[in-house]
C-alpha cells in the first residue's frame, strides 16, 4: 500500500559523505542534467582496500564496467592489472600506456582476428570454454597462457551469469589436455559467481570445483598454478551487503581449506566492486503525473532511464540509492525515463519515496552508479546523447553553465 | 528436441527479393561487420503503400524508429510528417530542412524548457496525458493545438507499450476542458496499440474509445477534429502478420462504423512499419561452441547482440529473421552477441537453425532490422562501437575494404 505522508528518509550518510555530497551538488549546480560524475578518490580506496582485505589476489580489473580514460589511468598508477574484454579496449589501455604484460584478454567470445591482433599487441594471457576459441588461440597466440573458464548457475547475485560462459568440469579437462598438445600453456581456472553476488558460499563452490580439476589434470602431468576467482564483489546500492572484508576473509578461508597452506596465484577481477559506488548521476525530475483521477501512485519521470545508462535497472535487477534532495512528508512512486519507449521505466514494482515538497525541475541523485552506466548508454536513442561522464573535481570551483 | 540433419530451409523470398539480395551481398562483402544497411527504395515503397491503402490518413513518422539522415530526407521530399520525440530529433529535422508546421512533438514526457524550445522553433502541436503536462504546455506553447493520448494495454503486439503512456478516459475528459480553459486548442486524441501489433481489433476499441470522448466533448462545447491512432503496423519477422492491406481496409470500416461517412482528420505514426523492412544488418559467426561434452545445443555468437543494436531481442520479443547463406543438413542452436555481458543472449527459447556447414567467419542476415535497431545500440559497452549504418547503393559497385 503507498503509505502517504510518511516522512521522507534517505540514509544519505550509507552512501556518501557530507563533504563529498556537498561537492557533488556545487558541481551539479550549474550543470545541465543527466550525467555522471566520479570521485577518482574513491576508486583510490577501493583499490586499497582490495589489496589489503586480499593481499593474496592480484587485481585485474574489469575495464568493460567503467572505461573512462582516468579511471583507467588511476587504476594504471596504482599497479592494477586488466581484465580486456574486446582490441578497442585494448587499443584504449595502449593509448594509456598500460603494458600488455598486465593485460588478460578475458572474453571467451573473440574473432580469429582479434585474437591474433591482442598477441600482435604483446598480450600472452588468453581466457578459453570452448575447443573451438582454444584452438583458434593455439592457431593465432601460440605458446600463450591460457586459463578456463568453470560454468556457474550465479544464484544469489543481483545480476546473475548465464550460462553463456564457461563450461563444465569434464570438457574444461580435456580442453586443459588439448591446449598443452597444441603447444599453449595451461596456467590455471577461472569461474564468475555472478554480479553483486550477495551469497559468499558460491565462491567455495567454484573454488572446490577448481581444486579437484588442479588434482585430476596433476594425475596428467597439468601443474596448473593460477585460480581467476573473477568478480561478484558488493557495491552499495538499496539492498544491504555484507563488508568486503567479510567476503575477503570468508574467501581466504575456502582457498586455504582447498589448497593449504601454499595457494596458487589468486586473481581477481572486480569491476562493479572497484567503480560502482565512487559514481553520482545527477538527474532531473521532468514530469510527475497522475495517470488516472484515482490512481494510488504518481509516475515521476526522471531525465535519464534504461537507454541513457541505467539499462541494469531491468527487471528492476539493480536497486539504485535515489535521493530528493528534499524534506518533509512523502508518498510512493513510480519512477520511469524520459524516452517514448514504454519498456522505458525503472522502478514500478519496488516502490521509491519522494517528498511531496518535489517539484518539476529538482535533482535527484542516483548513488552508487559508477559501474556498467556510461557505457551502456544508447548512442541516440529518440535523439538523445549517450550520458555524459565527469570526474569529481577535488576542489570544488564555481562552474560555469552548460547549455 | 535438437532435430538433427534436418535440411536447412529459410524462406528467403519472403524477406527479400533476389536482386536486392545480391546488391547487399555484394556490399557487404568486403565491408567489416557488423553494420546495417538501409534500402531507401523500401522507405519509398513503404511510404506510398500508407499512402495508398490509407488515403484518408495523414502520415507523421515515427523519427526514433530510424532516425538516419537519409531516411529522413527520403521522407521529407515525399511529403510525410514528423512524429518528434526530443528537441534533439527537433534539431535534426530543422537542418535537414523540414518544416516545423510538418512536426508534431509527441512525446507526453518533456521538460519545460523543451516545450519552450519546440514553440520558439515554431511547432504548434503538442500531445499530453496529465494535468501538469498540459499546464507546462499551456505556460510556455500558449494557443498550440494540443491532443491527448488514451491508455491502451497493447496486448497482442510484440513490443507492448506499457501504463506509461497516456491515461483514463474521465482523466482526458478533464484534461480537454482544462486545456480551453488554459487557453490551448484541443484538436483531438491518440491512442497507441503497441508496437507490431497484431490483433487488428484492438484499434476497433481505440477508435470507439475515442469516439465516445469526442462525443462527450461535444456536449461541453469542445469539438474535437483528429483522431492519431498512432502505429502498430506490421514489419515482416519471423511469426506472419496480416498484410497492411487488411490492416488498412479493417481500420477504414472501425472508423467509419464510429464516426460515419465525415471522417475527423485521422493521422498515423508508423515507425516500425516504415522502416523495418528496409534494413538488413549484416553480421559475422564469432564463434561456435559446444558448453558441455553432451550439450543439445551448440552456442552461436555473432558480432552483434543486445548492446550492439538488437535490444528488442529482450525477452526474444522481436524474433528476427536471421539467414545463414549456407546450404545442406542443419540444426537447431542458441545464438548469442559477443559481449561479456551474460543477458546479452539473443535466442535460447525460440530456436533458429543453422547450417551443419557454417563456419566461423561466416556472414549471418538478419532481415527487417531497419527499426530500432542502430540509435539503440550502446555508446560503447565492452569497448564496441556503435552499429554503423549505411544506405544500399542504387547500383552495387565493388567497394573498397573497410577496415
Amino acid at each position: 500500500m503507498n503509505t502517504i505522508d510518511e516522512t521522507y528518509y534517505f540514509p544519505l550518510d550509507r552512501y556518501i559523505d557530507p563533504e563529498r555530497m556537498s561537492r557533488i551538488r556545487e558541481f551539479a549546480q550549474s550543470r545541465e542534467t543527466p550525467f555522471l560524475v566520479v570521485d577518482l578518490d574513491l576508486i583510490k580506496e577501493r583499490y586499497e582496500r582490495f589489496q589489503k582485505t586480499m593481499p593474496f589476489a592480484k587485481v585485474y580489473y574489469a575495464v568493460k564496467a567503467n572505461p573512462m580514460d582516468e579511471v583507467i589511468e588511476v587504476l594504471r598508477d596504482l599497479g592494477s592489472n586488466f581484465d580486456v574484454a574486446t582490441r578497442y579496449e585494448l587499443d584504449q589501455l595502449l593509448r594509456l600506456g598500460v603494458d600488455p604484460s598486465r593485460m588478460s584478454y578475458g572474453n571467451t567470445i573473440k574473432k580469429r582476428s582479434d585474437i591474433a591482433y591482442f598477441f600482435e599487441k604483446g598480450v600472452r594471457v588468453f581466457c578459453s570454454d570452448s575447443f573451438e576459441d582454444t584452438q583458434n588461440i593455439a592457431d593465432h597466440a601460440p605458446g600463450s597462457r591460457i586459463f578456463f573458464r568453470l560454468i556457474t548457475e550465479g544464484s544469489g547475485s543481483d545480476w546473475p551469469l548465464s550460462r553463456k560462459f564457461g563450461a563444465h568440469s569434464d570438457l574444461i579437462f580435456n580442453l586443459a589436455l588439448r591446449s598443452r598438445d597444441l603447444g599453449l600453456v595451461p596456467w590455471g581456472l577461472s569461474f564468475h559467481v555472478g554480479s553483486q553476488q550477495r551469497d559468499i558460499g558460491q565462491y567455495d563452490d567454484g573454488i572446490s570445483r577448481a581444486k579437484y580439476l588442479f588434482n585430476c589434470l596433476r594425475d596428467e602431468g597439468i601443474r596448473l598454478s593460477m585460480i581467476n576467482i573473477g568478480g561478484g564483489f558488493p557495491a552499495n546500492y538499496v539492498d544491504p551487503t555484507l563488508p568486503m572484508e567479510t567476503y575477503a576473509s570468508e574467501i581466504k578461508r575456502f582457498l586455504h581449506e582447498d589448497f593449504g597452506d601454499v595457494l596458487p596465484e589468486v586473481l581477481i577481477e572486480p569491476g562493479r566492486g572497484m567503480t560502482a559506488d565512487a559514481g553520482v548521476i545527477v538527474s532531473e525530475i521532468v514530469l510527475v503525473a497522475k495517470k488516472s483521477k484515482n490512481g494510488l501512485y504518481r509516475w515521476v519521470y526522471l531525465d535519464i532511464g534504461m537507454f541513457g545508462g541505467l539499462i541494469e535497472t531491468f527487471n528492476e535487477a539493480i536497486r539504485y540509492p535515489i535521493y530528493f534532495d528534499k524534506t518533509g512528508k512523502s508518498e510512493e512512486i513510480i519512477l520511469a525515463g524520459p524516452t517514448c519507449d514504454s519498456m522505458d521505466i525503472l522502478y514500478q514494482n519496488y516502490r521509491y519515496r519522494m517528498p511531496h515538497s518535489c517539484r518539476i525541475g529538482d535533482r535527484a541523485y542516483i548513488f552508487s552508479a559508477g559501474a556498467y552506466t556510461q557505457s551502456y548508454s544508447s548512442v541516440n536513442f529518440n535523439g538523445f546523447p549517450p550520458l555524459e561522464a565527469f570526474v569529481l573535481p577535488r576542489n570544488a570551483q564555481p562552474v560555469a553553465t552548460v547549455s
